[in-house]
């Protein structure tokens, strides 16, 4: 693979906006997901596609780092940025398999707005992706995917009251847990992300 | 915000050590919290509080790194040090919370122990924040944060042991391992916090 | 203690391979004690053994770390791979352990692949460690290790499946869980530090 010659090389950010963008298609069909109990097999693969897809980024910018002789940020930032995001879609991918697999019903209303935070998270991530090119305007993003995880954080303890408050039992605890958990490790990545971003633009400033 | 003008910025010490010294309240607090059933509400909001009083510390911290033209040690590890002890006050506050939230009522004698490593690792955290200024006799203070968080590991494991051995029922094993779990992220994350200090000595030396 | 003179300092390699080495042991002794009932006690004295051999390679090569005044790699890397080797370790001895202090007995057939896995990940590790003398060749292991990381993945998965299926009651479930869920990480912090030997080579590329 030949090693790119421009200095500071521009090819990163298309494919951090697609990987963003990938999130929020995601998130939207996770939304769907959560409300259509009867179509969530076929969503379900969906999600096990964009997935594949969101790999693919993820390997695409990992190819390019190794062939690119200048990077516009440190390598290692290049490389969690997109780790972060990579992890955001296994997290997504992981609630709703883990939803099919305990054969879980109807879900807790809690969860459907967990995964409107997320919806929000990504879109907000998506539209944030392009400004890495300049690293300006950054920080009103990081200020609100970080608004948006603190919310994230309120509601899963809203969810975990819940379980606990005697309306289910153990083993419907523990299945409901897993996909809880999931949703809030999915709002944790989308700040790791912003944590990158706010590290790149603090180091270049 | 003008930028710092002398080559070394010293304003972060005193930073580090609020934030170590939050701990050292909230540890004390937690103390409380665990043996005194009555007070529980007020207590959980006192860490509350606390939480957000360390929260400001860390964005002190996080402004200064903005404004600060030379860094005393590598931006990044001033980064996750200041991370890494929010996350100390996050699961000391979410232990508390959750005791609440799934109305457990007296705690194994285990979690009082959990609990006084804690008080230990913040104190020690606390003592040696000082002396990030000079990089010197900082060995002794990871060391004993690394002897503190093993014996908090064997406490957990023995936690767990008798959370197993049949005394409580699956319902209750859920609601205090929620907790249990929480205790022992904070001892992992007074180790991060060692491990950042030893890597920033490594580096210096 | 006298600061190397070698520009490079080689004593490195061996250290990374004996504490991959160290992990092919674990890992067998992990398959033994899996499928051998009777014998667990004394296998997870072994597995104790191993961790505290495990625990002496990672200080001697921190020890090295420090008195090294140049290094092979940046310190930063070398100091995630030997947390990362040794995270493997706590993993598999964790897992062992909690499958004795649960009271576990006859474990499900999915366990034991998941050791396998393990194992396969072990030795294809203590194979490439050495090629970090060169860097060259190494883009086939991390490929593998991610490849048995996605397979355990799966298998993980399938498991869930298998304990929420109806055959295990809900404190079962919870045992089996806190076991399944060490040989989940231990399969991922192999990844880890595959993905550090990655990083390490394309900052050297």
């Amino acid at each position: 693979m030949p090693f790119s010659l421009t200095p500071k090389d521009s090819s990163f950010y298309p494919l951090f906006t697609a990987s963003a963008q990938n999130l929020v298609a995601a998130t939207d069909v996770l939304g769907e997901f959560i409300h259509d109990q009867a179509r969530r097999g076929p969503l379900a693969d969906k999600l096990r596609e964009l997935e594949h897809v969101g790999d693919q980024s993820t390997h695409a910018i990992f190819r390019q780092l190794n062939s690119s002789f200048v990077t516009p940020f440190d390598r290692e930032d290049i490389y969690n940025l997109a780790s972060d995001l990579d992890d955001v879609m296994d997290h997504i991918e992981a609630a709703a398999d883990l939803v099919v697999l305990t054969g879980l019903g109807a879900l807790p209303a809690e969860m459907a707005q967990q995964t409107a935070l997320l919806q929000r998270a990504a879109v907000t991530t998506a539209e944030a992706m392009p400004r890495l090119r300049s690293l300006k305007d950054l920080s009103d993003y990081w200020i609100e995917v970080n608004r948006i995880e603190n919310e994230a954080d309120k509601l899963y303890r809203r969810l975990l009251s819940r379980l606990y408050s005697g309306e289910f039992d153990a083993l419907e605890i523990l299945k409901l847990k897993e996909v809880a958990d999931q949703l809030e490790e999915a709002a944790d990545a989308f700040e790791h992300v912003a944590n990158v971003v706010e590290t790149i633009t603090v180091k270049e400033s």
